[in-house]
């Protein structure tokens, strides 16, 4: 790179493609002056201009923060237009009556492993979950995976997986026991001791909720941790039952029954998408 | 939004954000032209301008494509100085004695459920595997599943995860019994029949391999669907035993051996760095 090559419209698209790379993280301003051997007074006003486009076009919010560990960072701000789309996608997609699987369950795999998808409910998560303090996004394998990951790289913070089994590459562990909501069934659930550590706020993220049950044992399993949930987000939620294990949680679908005739009835929660 | 509202530095900016949230994806130049009201020659030569300062700064490859079908896509091209850091840095962090965990393994779930590693380690396998045709990446749950998703982001395709136990969620499903080669045990995995569809191509990700008895069984099952498994790739592989299950596979960090003093000799592949 030879000095002074890049031109106003080029150091923004290269501000651009660094920022959005990795939500949530703080650039300095530094980073940008040796990228491009520009002056800092130059670095300032590109990033007006790059602040500006990401709001007009709602494309998420640029935020500068000033003092010594200051910077710039990019936070994604996934529109409420564009949340009802998602969900409304989803929604219709699951409608599909071949979907039905036997126990009252609907398939959505290839939904919730579509990397577009997930990472579209990654970015609504991480809007509802903005204002809060997070270390960890936790989760229970397997299904949730994907999408807890997802909000992992969104809110910038490192993932926990519970296991559901005691696997000697997690180390030394802590368990829980903890009881499906919906059959009743007693299972455990394993943390590896050196995942999460003492006093840690944490964000419970899953694919779906019937009773509750899950998130209850993962809220437990918490305490053990001395760690604060301060939130529980799931995808799709069952309409019923209405009292759930857990009182506070946040979720983008309901799935409302199963009717004999095999409809789907599941519609985007409209509180999420305002 | 009014008319003739955006300057090029600001459609720039844009245009960036857009094409690098969907790697892979094509976008047409009329999504660019209504979403800034401009005219498809100043979106075409904002287009050059973007494609330039991707390659110049080495963040990416801006793609135009001809045709009925065509349009401008972002194909995520991590550089070789980037590649090789991200190894070393996972390297220097998994040196450390004290992951040590009995049976010769370490602990490495901090780093694979990191997001920011993730999506790198994700970028290297897109670069590597750019070639291949794709349809899925498939993985066995649940510790590659960060990276497998992340891979399947930046390639733009859906994941299929096989999972070890016989789920009723999955409805209908595919099973193959399998020996771990480490441990010589046999277990059984399964994949959702409608996961995948005949005739697939599919790249197998995950994070470890030792012996290789849990690729060599993904690649049997894949048999099961008449799908071709075009590519295998794991970020870390031991070095014993030499002779792997599978013949064919990426490893993109050699775990040599842990010595009984309790040094870790680990490293990335000289190959993948170049």
């Amino acid at each position: 790179m030879t000095l002074g090559k890049f031109k106003r419209n080029e150091r923004i698209g290269g501000i651009v493609k660094v920022l959005c790379d990795t939500p949530n993280k703080i650039y300095t301003l530094n980073h940008f002056t040796a990228m491009f051997n520009a002056a800092k007074s130059t670095i300032s006003e590109d990033i007006v201009i790059v602040k500006r486009v990401m709001e007009d076009l709602e494309l998420g919010i640029v935020e500068t923060i000033s003092g010594a560990a200051g910077g710039v960072r990019y936070i994604p701000k996934i529109n409420s237009r564009e949340t009802e789309k998602v969900l409304s996608d989803i929604c219709e997609t699951l409608r599909d009556e071949s979907r039905i699987i036997s126990g009252g369950f609907i398939y959505t795999a290839d939904i919730i492993y579509n990397p577009h998808y997930v990472k579209k409910i990654g970015e609504i998560f991480g809007r509802i979950f903005a204002d809060k303090p997070i270390d960890y996004i936790l989760t229970l394998e397997t299904k949730g995976i994907p999408l807890a990951i997802m909000t992992a790289n969104t809110l910038n913070v490192p993932l926990v997986i519970a296991r559901d089994d005691n696997r000697v590459t997690e180390g030394s562990t802590v368990s829980i026991n903890y009881v499906s909501g919906s059959t009743g069934s007693i299972s455990t659930m394993y943390v590896s001791k050196r995942a999460v550590k003492t006093g840690s706020n944490v964000l419970i993220i899953d694919d779906f909720m019937r009773a509750g049950g899950t998130a209850k044992g993962l809220v437990d399993l918490m305490t053990e941790f001395d760690a604060n949930v301060v939130g529980i987000g799931v995808m799709i939620a069952t309409k019923e039952p209405e009292k759930k294990m857990v009182d506070d949680y946040v979720s983008l679908i309901s799935l409302e029954a199963i009717t004999r005739d095999k409809r789907i009835i599941i519609h985007p929660k409209e509180d999420v998408c305002v």
